[in-house]
């Protein structure tokens, strides 16, 4: 009663209600397991669990729509491998139970993903949950999932898959702890989209009982066991605050003494266009190409880019719509742009423009289809470049924006070289865009998949605070925008600290929007430079946060 | 005639001479090849090419010494491994011939060994030498190694592997190009060492004709072919002043005008104590300790870790010992201190500190060993950190050295955040030593092992160069020194230019030492600052290179 555990904050907001566990755990049939002898039936009863298992998963992607339609299609297709089949009837002709066949078949399967390096993590933990749903099909034993509760609850998990999450009911959750993850895992993206508080990395979150009385803290990290009424009706008051602040919010993103900062919204594709609208995007400050490009044998052809091009520009007639070009390579490796050698970090290689440099037709067939796109809009096209590290990358990227007859080519900042040489980049390019995932990620030399490396994760760290304001200084010295669209820009508090350290622009997951305006709407520029300047004098990420806080007065009963 | 190539120079000075190109291509034998039948025969035909492989690469082990020999005798292991031994039996007795044999069997240790993950192209590129080396003696061709001859010759290569270069004879080879390799490859270092003009990146270098008269600028990158008499005489006149400087050079570190910049050397062991003694070196800048932890199933005990220690701090009575704590993790991986999960980037993983502050016990047993081995030397023991990232990480590591009596705690600045911290860094940390290599490679997020990223792996790069300000500047200001331990000490204009930044102390491989002594000597303190006035001013490492140069007018005639 009264403990408090800590993890670290990934979305703003508290939430409280009785701890619930995901359900994940499947039993491993043990190794010997024989069938009874009717080997073609246990191949029937195999083949069914996998087609169930595969349809259950496409079902609940179509339901879920967006990226989770994507990610869940996927894990069908693995349910279906016909390599798999083979290897699973073969084992069950040997005499192996339907289940441990599965599941050896797959234990193959899943050291052969392990083992081609990029990509890994994030495809066998996919594996790994369509095994477990084959297998408790076979077993009789629940599916993994979602606790089934019919009052709100706090979802607590060893760490959240996109199966788990896709049907997700949000009027029912009211928060997540989970024990692994890091401000840019599945969890916390996910949690920012649905606007709940999520707490991630906490050590203690496998402990909490069933039913525990929980106060997440999503933005201090803390996770109270068993509160108090007062501090229930605290964190309620400011929960009710946050949501009549967000349903207020309107117009285009400003100061309360009238700053503009433009609002935009991060995008994968056409299908993200309703929810960008409705929570009133000012324009697109990142258009993800890489979805059109991923998971397929060749690069898509010139119409089908424009019509998926096009599709975006439409939706906003006369706004700004800042396509970043293919960011290739690292964790999204495409089959037909390899890199030219093995990477023993591919973080740390041939991505992004690095890898167009080596394949500039693949570049300047996706600069002529936006080009083309454009020509029957009246978007504001702009495009970008990611991994840009130096002058030269920025110059080489210029020109072949103008070769393609778009007139607006800016740059991502997300290395620190790019960031701490910004001037010099101001040069070939007509605006920024901070990254600041990947900026944290290479200031502190911390991979953004490691749950044990999280405190290095944070945007908060005045390290990053200040390769932030070093760009944002040197755009504005030079007369250019300087955007953020990474995921610091869609927690309140931090939006007002990127504002007073000179960002221009805001872009972000369309949910978040509304609370980053009513925050903006609530404070005055000086007050944003104020907490800007008392963020960069902090030692750490903690104190950073709590120092702008305390200078955002504003935002005090929003319980950000 | 008259061609001019370019590649990154990585060791400056100028060579010429004949081309001449390192033996490497064995032919690999047919699939199918059989033995005339004779099975126990060719057995004992493979059974003695491994057994003389393995004496040969020992022996030249020995003769080398120092690293070389530790990587020469884990290819003789590798060569004498019993499970391949058996391999290749089996596979003789199923008919195929001993070289096919040996191919084979070696394929498949090789993509065990690439799977493996992490330490990767090292070591694969070590086995491919094993083998090609093996097949070599049974297909009675020529063993893979340096040409035969007796003038002197720039050596050309697609790369340089330790074998092939342990037993070169530096007044045989003027310079070395090799086509793959960036500024930390093992050419570089070498080259470095030796203090042969390196050109690597070199797209051409695969190109050249045996016998093509070259002359190598190994601080510009560029390689004239067929160059005319007075380019020859020009590069001669310059060899010959930078090696009578050089020999001129002795006392300590400093510029024309007496300010005092120390030079230490970087040792990884007992070993190399005598070239840092002959150098005159003034104390130890980095003794890297992992060299006694790696390759081994447990952690050398504490006998064995006090009387290494003692051996090091004995050599240098009075003298500062600056030793850095075990730097494991990435891809220097230790089967005792495993990372806690799979680590798609390892290079941006747990790795050093991080790796100790999840093994408390071992950072505490090297601390303790490091104390014992102090306490009867007249050494001046310090003790550094190596990827600490924030001021947590700075306090928790200068607690630990307190609690083993150690009086001086310093850091390494590798991570961006932590030069771009280094204000904060500088209340626990007694002191700051940089590490280039591993801050450029974060700073310009490229990994040090990619040839392709070659421009990025240059610490020129007018950004980590802020970096370097930025931390000796905050330095200076907390009144504690900062010195500099990676490659760029080694770069005698750099090395001028850091002093120019305000780093206040120089460490590097002994066989730089005189070379870097000379030009500090060639140099006022005024001057070194305008030098790095004008390298911070520059655009890209190219320009910053030839400003420093163009300002340090008393190195004009050293051709660097």
């Amino acid at each position: 009663m009264g403990d408090k555990l800590s993890g670290v904050g990934v979305s703003s907001g508290a939430g409280y209600g009785p701890a619930l566990r995901l359900t994940r755990s499947v039993p491993d049939p043990p190794p010997g397991e024989r069938h009874g002898g009717d080997a073609d039936a246990e191949v029937r009863r195999a083949a069914s669990a996998m087609e169930e298992t595969a349809q259950d998963l496409a079902l609940r992607g179509e339901r879920a729509g967006g990226q989770a339609r994507e990610v869940l299609g996927a894990q069908a297709l693995m349910a279906r491998d016909p390599a798999l089949t083979d290897d699973i009837k073969k084992r069950i002709g040997e005499g192996a139970s339907a289940a441990r066949a599965v599941s050896e078949a797959m234990a193959v399967y899943r050291q052969m993903l392990a083992n081609a390096g990029e990509y890994l993590a994030a495809r066998v933990a996919d594996l790994d949950d369509v095994r477990d749903r084959i297998v408790a099909r076979l077993l009789g034993v629940p599916v993994p999932g979602l606790p089934e509760s019919d009052t709100p609850y706090v979802l607590v998990a060893t760490d959240l898959a996109p199966a788990d999450t896709a049907l997700l009911d949000p009027a029912r959750v009211v928060a997540f702890i989970t024990r692994e993850g890091g401000p840019t895992s599945h969890t916390a993206i996910l949690a920012r989209a649905l606007g709940l508080p999520a707490v991630v990395a906490c050590a203690a979150a496998d402990d909490i009982p069933d039913g525990t009385p929980l106060l997440v803290d999503g933005a201090s990290g803390a996770v109270l066991v068993d509160p108090g009424p007062a501090e229930v009706e605290a964190a309620k008051a400011a929960a009710a605050a946050r949501a009549a602040a967000a349903a207020d919010s309107a117009g285009p993103g400003r100061t309360a003494d009238g700053h503009e900062v433009p609002l935009l919204a991060n995008i994968g594709g056409p299908d993200d266009l309703p929810a960008a609208l409705q929570n009133g995007a000012e324009g697109v400050g990142l258009y993800r190409t890489e979805f059109l490009f991923l998971d397929r044998a060749d690069a898509p052809g010139h119409d089908e880019q424009v019509a998926s091009y096009r599709a975006v520009l439409e939706a906003f007639p006369g706004a700004k719509v800042v396509v970043r070009t293919l960011d290739s390579g690292a964790d999204k490796p495409l089959a037909f742009l390899p890199p030219p050698g093995a990477e023993p970090n591919p973080a740390l290689g041939e991505r992004g423009l690095r890898l167009m440099r080596r394949y500039p037709e693949m570049q300047r067939s996706q600069l002529a289809a936006l080009a083309e796109a454009a020509r029957d809009t009246e978007a504001d096209l702009q495009v970008m470049a990611p991994m840009v590290t130096d002058t030269e990358d920025a110059e080489w990227f210029a020109a072949a924006a103008e070769e393609a007859g778009i007139a607006t080519a800016g740059i991502m900042i997300e290395v620190p070289a790019a960031a701490l040489r910004a001037r010099h980049l101001a040069g070939p390019a007509a605006f920024f865009s901070i990254g600041t995932n990947d900026l944290t990620q290479y200031t502190c030399a911390a991979d953004r998949e490691i749950g044990g490396l999280s405190r290095f994760q944070d945007p908060w760290q005045p390290g990053v605070l200040d390769l932030v304001a070093v760009a944002a200084t040197a755009a504005a010295d030079a007369g250019r925008p300087c955007g953020v669209c990474g995921e610091a820009a869609a927690d309140p508090v931090l939006a007002c600290v990127l504002t007073g350290l000179g960002v221009t622009s805001l872009s972000m997951g369309a949910t978040a929007l509304p609370l980053v305006r009513a925050a903006l709407a609530r404070t005055t520029l000086e007050e944003c430079r104020a907490a800007a300047d008392a963020a960069l004098a902090a030692r750490g990420p903690g104190d950073a946060k709590r120092a702008a806080r305390a200078a955002l007065t504003g935002l005090a009963d929003l319980g950000l």
